[in-house]
């Protein structure tokens, strides 16, 4: 049978150690030349909306050792949105108010289509899996006090990960909103029992902590140099969350990956970007090492507690959906959750 | 709903005039920008068995005037066989002892998925279509016999759509066993009503011939340049089944298309490349105009009935599918044919 997951199927059945221990075993396989990768690609044809793109992105990767191989996909219509002198570009809900964003996972070892679900909530934790394991390579041991800036999914799917893997005893919250805040340290504490405080700024946050982590989708620096001390251990998800003088003052560097770097393909003809065409600048990250590195002991990670550590998990990978897929169909098969499709529906006689 | 469609299913569904019609929109979408490419990657893992590969293969491609998106996948396990002193890279059937292959649509204006299928039918399909698309731009109108190598898929699909636009009065078939001649000859004639003779060679199939189709796996020439006479149109679907002096003796060449060449994504560390990789050399095609070329008016066809044509229906393209799936979901609608599964299952709340 094919499986059909719904984001609340994955939401239900995800366990937090198995993720990280399954995409712990995924990077080992990708040091030692068992795991693949294919850059994200996005195909774009001309607007049926005023000021925008029909985007069709996709990324591919698969794990030896679980037999599994995954494709993302998101079909969406992208449009440019002027709002207060600054242009966003805003996916638009219009499949029936909805989205499109596919994990599809076949096997490795047959070739099957085992299941199809939702990206969302998968988009979330890969992400926050990778930075759990950037702190486990990274972060001092002994780090009690987390500072999270951002209330969003990924702030919520970072609390949750970044906890698992050290003792934390306190979080720091802050997002420019009071009430996302003071809702969102709510709701997690009451989810993880670990106490919180909604704080009134990114740099009250940041004091006295050990672990900050910024979850937002600012391209600004959101946390100050100054602010770094001695022994803590910073993790960012966007590149310039970060300054270029917080990074000089980090005595460790770490990133997601050097793959990568999207590839555009736009009608053939057309040579300026259309709208919703985003071609994004990135420092040059070639000197540092990448988590696979660190969790295969190939490069050193943290050597004493006065150290400052930072973690970019920069650009998102094939491999990351496959081993969070992975975990989803598992848990979802012993949790029988999900609709059941014949197999035989998407199978064939001729020879591809 | 979205349609999970079967190769029967497409198979009677599929009309050639709109086939016909559709692709040769496609193709005119392309030559004003309107139409977009994603080249083939394949992604490899390690094998599960000897001298084998996992392959997951993709392309994509959309449509602006049909509003439609197609991703095409594969899933294979690839084995390398020595059989009789040569190499050959087969395809298990290893999925319940068939294979995987699918053409997924998506709406361009919406972002949904509209249908599921295998690629089996439509890939035959997209490659006698445009082949036939070909010989539109490039054989005399007058054409009346179709000399047909091969007795496969493919010559199958280009039987039906090849006499769909000349007038052919007879077809002359070739293949090495004389039993699959015969049978495929006997089918033909019984579906089309056109008289088919099978021959005893390639060089008595082409002799009097006006069109030439190849339909073969060969990768050595299987039509000799000699054979070819002033007003001929040749037609190939492998580059090397034409012969290089073949080439030098044809008035107008034309080519499928100048995009593309495969992108190969091993894992990292691996420089040799794995079993089942097979990286094709090919010839250099820049010069010659491309099919979208012809039909847009962009690039001259044959301009009399003395010349030679020749046209190379290289390598697949992602509107090819998006064309084709295109027209296999709307005439599967109309017919009430394939498995109807709710859309929203593939929709999500979270923006992607």
């Amino acid at each position: 049978m094919t499986l059909i997951l719904s984001n609340d199927d994955i939401r239900k059945s995800l366990k937090v150690k198995e993720c990280l221990n399954v995409m712990e075993e995924t990077y080992r396989e990708l040091a030692s030349s068992r795991a693949v990768n294919r850059p994200t690609s996005q195909s774009y044809l001309p607007p049926s909306l005023p000021q925008s793109t029909y985007n069709f992105k996709s990324v591919d990767g698969g794990v030896g050792k679980y037999g599994v191989f995954a494709l993302r996909v998101t079909s969406t219509v992208d449009q440019e949105q002027h709002i207060n002198n600054t242009v966003r570009l805003e996916k638009l809900p219009l499949a029936k108010g909805k989205f499109v964003g596919l994990v599809q996972l076949f096997s490795a070892e047959t070739g099957e289509l085992l299941a199809i679900m939702p990206d969302g909530f998968i988009q979330q934790t890969r992400v926050a899996v990778t930075s759990a394991l950037g702190v486990k390579a990274l972060a001092r041991e002994n780090s009690k006090v987390l500072a999270l800036i951002g209330s969003g999914g990924q702030a919520h799917a970072h609390f949750r990960f970044l906890t698992a893997v050290r003792p934390i005893k306190h979080v720091k919250i802050f997002s420019p909103n009071p009430e996302h805040r003071n809702a969102f340290a709510k709701e997690m504490e009451r989810e993880t029992e670990i106490p919180t405080n909604p704080m009134e700024s990114a740099e009250r946050a940041v004091t006295d902590c050990d672990i900050v982590c910024t979850t937002t989708n600012s391209s600004r620096p959101v946390v100050k140099a100054d602010w770094l001390k001695p022994g803590m251990h910073y993790n960012a998800i966007r590149e310039f969350e970060m300054d270029e003088a917080g990074l000089a003052k980090s005595d460790v560097v770490a990133i997601h990956t050097q793959f990568g770097g999207i590839q555009h393909y736009q009608p053939p003809g057309i040579v300026v970007d259309m709208p919703g065409v985003r071609r994004e600048k990135s420092r040059d990250w070639s000197r540092y090492p990448e988590i696979c590195d660190l969790i295969a002991g190939k490069a050193p990670g943290r050597t004493n507690d006065k150290q400052i550590t930072f973690f970019l998990n920069n650009v998102g990978t094939g491999v990351q959906f496959a081993a969070m897929g992975y975990c989803a169909y598992r848990a979802a098969k012993e949790n029988g959750l999900g609709h059941e499709i014949p197999t035989d529906w998407f199978l064939q006689d001729i020879k591809p």
